[in-house]
């Protein structure tokens, strides 16, 4: 997750420009030139048509909207002006006053609802400071937060549209500059505690089936300052907290870790899956968390996507999943739509493996280039990627279906089925016994891995 | 650590060179030209004399010797010919005839401790398959390898010299390529199992403190042929079944793993630091298992050497260190000689604060440069690491004295040691009270982390 | 271009194995379970057919193959035992007897033209060392490597089979370990200059279109002992003396250059097609030298495949394409099989619109993993590359054609087809004259670069 | 170069909060707790002194000052807020109102002196928009401009204070988003043409030596919809009128281009050194441009710092030196003081073989840590860096007069000082003439490279 939060602020054309005052146009048309997305199939050439994501089909037993349960961030479609460490926002945001103010966040919401039913997703996510700004006092903060959640409600009763899960910002404001939970200062951890509490009450109303924590601050710049496991022991107890208050208040949805290794930070303790899984062993939590997954981080982690999603459904703790891309040859989180079909294949064949998502979803934490600024930009974006995943999903199906690789994998570990192997999987075997079997067969000779042969198979399902 | 057995077959000078026939010189001197490594001081500018490492010297409390416990590698002193993937080996060898005979793998014996001796280093490190070669049978290799222990023993009582960790190579013979106990193969299983069973019976004959898995090949080529859930319980029953036959035989010594993401592999179980402890909890091994933290592994997961590190003792898991660094701008283990002052200090400063190393060490795990061919290179580049830790253990330890690092974190975490921050310490705090807390109190404030003012300081040190 | 020729020396299957004695086969079927490969089109489940790849099928106005120009690299087909640093050579060559002498080098030559016509490739490359071996004076080296190149040339003229470019190995032998033409030694240029006299000759003889120079070692392994100046002179005056001895026994062939950033060498000269055009321009050998480009090369280089196309075909300097992959995660060469169907179609889109090859090709300069060590993953990896190029080509032709990229690109720089826009062009306007110009008009509003739309009208064509 | 301009926008402390309105301090004394920074000696630990940069101190021929010609930057040091993407400013700013007005922009001028003035460093670097805001309209942005630039005049006048080398921000903009001259839209070259008169004409008038370019928006986010050749021949169309506009107006300054391969683009055309020298080659440039050469810039680009000055300053083109340090293990431009002393030992042996700067300086284009946001960090950060130069510029003339290095680099080429050697460097030697030579040679035997030997002897001199 990825809140570019200060971005909003300004938009280029939010200074007295002609365009950026015509926002009071018809409320129920922020977006007047774009239709409701519908699909028209394949051969369609309407760039605002799906031509693959068909919600309603039935593919492998399910509808696909059952199956994707697309979320979209309300930080990259409301809140994310554009802007870069080299320049400001270029988005161009009529609605938006930009201005930090109470009025400005409730007229914000019915914007978000629009473009949600027009690009026919059904959940969002978003953190508290997306929706409300901060106030002078943190009463107040927390005032403007509910009144902004009431309207949200209001709005998903109107909809039907429901919250995928919240989270809190705790990265953004200065205060957090040394870390939320593992701040050096413990008012800071105090305020972040707070912030939670906040949030969770919210998610719990908003009637979201998860909570997300993102540490972006929680790590370090250095070690130089820094004592890593005191800050650590920090987290844990931050994290027991939430989970205590959920339990308190009835709140039974499914917290989630999201693992990347830097940015902010130059290193956040929940680097990668298996630095989360590991993290959430020692301190006695993982029957609590699941993880939050997302391409782009996993490849700044030097994983693949895959490997991510693997490691956390061998742990049972794969929870919902952050969908978009990076580009391997850059080394920050660029957020990019994922239509790469090789990536969403890959996605959605672990997926349909695991039985598909309980309480998670495909949420789009992906934000269009700061050179696509207009606000039809935001619907092609998001098509492209519900496109590129609706055909990762058929995809996937046709190669379950087919058998063929689960079949050469089932093949290549057979050898453990019976035998030597069967004990070794049992327990029974012991290096002894091993190496006096090992001296009594002849040398073993491998079997091609066929890695190309299954390359080439893949590409015929494409 | 990183054994280029291959590289060692051919020298370009082995093939009927003369130099090559040359080695029947007077068997007690195989480096005819180097002199045994003695201190002279910083003034000195003779190459072939420490300039910092004192053995003897007393440092916080203990002599450097006893603080650094340098071992040497048997693979790169002995069989590393400098190939690389484009290249032939390059080392000038003449000791060596070429042959995988146990003739020529006796042969190497006394030199490899003759270099001890010369370059004043008491401990070593090394490979089944590296003082011993592949047989025509199983049976036969475990017989060649059991005479040159015979031979290693006799030359240890002999000079004094100790063995500071044994392992099996169980990446380089072709029958590894799909995994050594994450084999497809169960037969393959079985051979490493023998293996392991007859390097861990080695080591404890040699009187080895430890015993390490590096697993080059325990992990994927591609995840489109792996079941990497049913590799990673085998590698868990492997690791369960060795820690099983040491209590079998009363060997106590302790058990390594050493993390690096990928190379060979495209990705490796053991990863980093994170990984093997979430591995280690997982299986129910983490009360038998500490890490060896090589530097070039670090920084090709993504991390710093410190971080590794620290990761590691806070799990009360640092076991022994590779000692070496690898080149940031480039992607694979380049293996270098560890000669950067900063990185000496880093490590030391951790390994004083530690305490120092148990049953571990500092094992050169390093190569020189393929360019750096002739054999009294081997004496600049172990000399060179010498002085570099001689050094960063005199820094570490002034810093340590002096105090003022530390004093500067404890006080940066003090809010921690009373009031509300020891309430979230010792668990009394809740989301709620906290909530409480911070809407009573001033926005908190945060004090500048100072990280240019302390490198600043660090550099006073130098 | 990536001769492991260490790798091929020895099989694990070679040292006495039956498997390998059994090459006295019938020396028409070195592959005898493998039929010769046919399109059998995309309904086809063969794995031994083409999907895609339908050699007379006209595309945008010419055949496949010759849009295609497929060729095959000796080294990685021949050669390449799959050794890695890590390991021994896994490859099976029953053909081979794993001896570096001239019986076995021509026992060699039919094995490779019986792949290539059975893998239905048209073209292929060779070094020098891949094709026969060193003897134990330069010029028994020259002599068996004629004695190779006259059997090669009869069997060219047998097959119709055809070599797209010869080149030298200059980075193998240990006498390169500090440079060819960039060696400190003036001793080991002239030895390169020997071998690459010879190797033109041959190239020469066997009508090759083009000769590659690809400096493996002319570069440093560090600054700290190099020269580089006196190097990149040394470099430059070694490419006129080529030219010079092309121009005077007659060969009319295209020179080539191939960028890699490093390995094996910290850094090489070449480094990205940059790099090269600013060496070739500086030493006035611009016009007597076009690139090579890799994908893997460009990658490693922190390009893309395509960046690296465009710089070369704007300075009018593409001549051929080393086709593969690499794993952008990794940070080596690993020369995968160009299997993704978005990287083939970017690859053929420039082509096409450079009017195609005039003396390239498609070179698969491409291996296997070491996993798939059969023979005949030999051909499940090229029928891979062949397909995913098809493919390519078709989708390249089809969006060319469509025209929609084009005119959205063209619309985009429209402002500068006339006015002010006409007159930066034409070198009219002045800083001053736009600072007036820029003061008198309305603020400029650019319009969205619309990038997420046209990677969704990418997607409509796969 | 690296301008945050919105980062300064917004400091947390700065809306409403009680330091932030304390700025009607005396006006000569921003920075109230810091004394004139003075040498002190290597035995001082007062943090705010020099330890080594001692400015009067001749070293190698030349006083400290002379060789290394400071320079601060007004954008790190008055314009740089410590926002990230993911957070808001956190520096402490109490002199500035916060607000983009020319009232703020004047009264940050006094400060940015006394911080010179303080720190006791000569000269300074700016962009335009980073001393005076963006107006209603062109005209009026630029009449700030030049009243802001008037200010600066008097500044200079009274303190001594120099220019270092002028340049204006052609990124941070909107309007700048698809690129500056290499935009699509011609409207947007003409606005780029407009600025870059003024800052000439500015950098002019204060007396600056050089004036730089650093394109950060001239390059491309996607090759989909981007037509690199005609963007490129933009570049050379605006490179060429700043040089005929100087020329017209009398400026005979050295212009100076800055490479950094990417961020914020995807890819920025002056990617590396090679790069740019390929570009001014191709353009006909070269005789007008020098290169600034960025730490951070060339690792991003996967190069050594001292990669980056030698490919530089063989082609004559080394003009002037951006001084920080990046994070190898991070992707993106960290920009942090130098500190590490082998980094300043390196550029400087490189500046003293160069013979020193002409028109250029060590511009320290660094910026401290988010985490340290208080004024005095400014201070900590920058004395950090002229101490490590200080120390790199002691060791390096040391080095440089002991000529152990020197002359082992001389040695290692020597065979091209006569014979063979001297006849490929003079043009008399043939491919033929060098076959038939080497023919009648011994094989070349190499002599070690030393690299460990060498970088053992680096170490001594520290």
């Amino acid at each position: 997750m990825d809140s570019r939060k200060k971005n909003l602020l300004v938009s280029w054309l939010g200074r007295g420009n002609p365009a950026r005052q015509s926002h009071n146009l018809p409320m129920s048309e922020f977006f007047p030139n774009i239709p409701t997305i519908k699909y028209e199939g394949p051969l369609s050439d309407n760039p605002f048509a799906f031509h693959h994501y068909n919600p309603e089909e039935i593919v492998a037993g399910k509808s696909m909207k059952e199956h994707l349960r697309f979320g979209a961030a309300y930080w990259h479609c409301m809140r994310n002006g554009l802007g870069d460490p080299f320049g400001e926002g270029t988005a161009l945001m009529p609605w938006d006053s930009g201005e930090e103010t109470l009025d400005n966040a409730l007229n914000r919401v019915p914007v978000f609802f629009e473009f949600l039913s027009k690009i026919d997703i059904d959940y969002y996510c978003f953190h508290d400071r997306d929706i409300s700004p901060e106030g002078e006092t943190l009463a107040q903060t927390h005032e403007m937060f509910h009144k902004v959640v009431e309207k949200m409600e209001t709005f998903q009763n109107q909809t039907g549209k429901k919250l995928l899960w919240g989270t809190a910002c705790l990265f953004g404001h200065p205060r957090y500059a040394h870390g939320a939970s593992t701040s050096p200062n413990a008012d800071v951890f105090a305020y972040s505690a707070s912030q939670v509490k906040n949030a969770i009450d919210a998610t719990h109303r908003l009637g979201g089936p998860g909570y997300t924590f993102w540490g972006g601050r929680e790590g370090y710049g250095s070690l130089i300052n820094t004592d890593m496991k005191r800050e650590v022991d920090h987290l844990a107890a931050f994290l027991h907290m939430a989970v205590d208050y959920a339990k308190s208040i009835g709140y039974t949805g499914q917290f989630y870790i999201e693992p990347k290794p830097r940015e902010p930070s130059t290193h956040q303790y929940d680097s990668d899956s298996a630095a989360c899984l590991n993290f959430l062993r020692e301190y006695g939590l993982l029957e609590h968390f699941k993880l939050n997954i997302e391409t782009n981080h996993a490849t700044l982690a030097g994983h693949t996507m895959e490997h991510e999603l693997e490691v956390a459904m061998n742990a049972d703790a794969l929870g919902s999943i952050d969908a978009n891309r990076g580009d391997e040859l850059i080394g920050w989180d660029t957020d990019q739509f994922p239509t790469n079909i090789y990536g969403t294949t890959n996605v959605m064949l672990r997926l349909l493996k695991m039985g598909g998502f309980t309480t998670g979803g495909l949420n789009f934490d992906a934000k269009r280039r700061r050179e696509s600024h207009e606000p039809e930009d935001l619907f092609h974006a998001h098509i492209g990627g519900m496109d590129a995943f609706a055909r990762g999903l058929k995809i996937a199906a046709k190669i379950i279906e087919d058998g063929r690789f689960d079949e050469f994998v089932k093949t290549r570990y057979s050898s453990y089925d019976e035998g030597i192997g069967a004990d070794i999987e049992s327990g029974s075997a012991t290096l002894e016994s091993l190496d006096h079997y090992a001296q009594g067969i002849n040398p073993p000779q491998l079997s091609s891995g066929r890695q190309e042969r299954l390359e080439n198979l893949l590409n015929d399902y494409l």
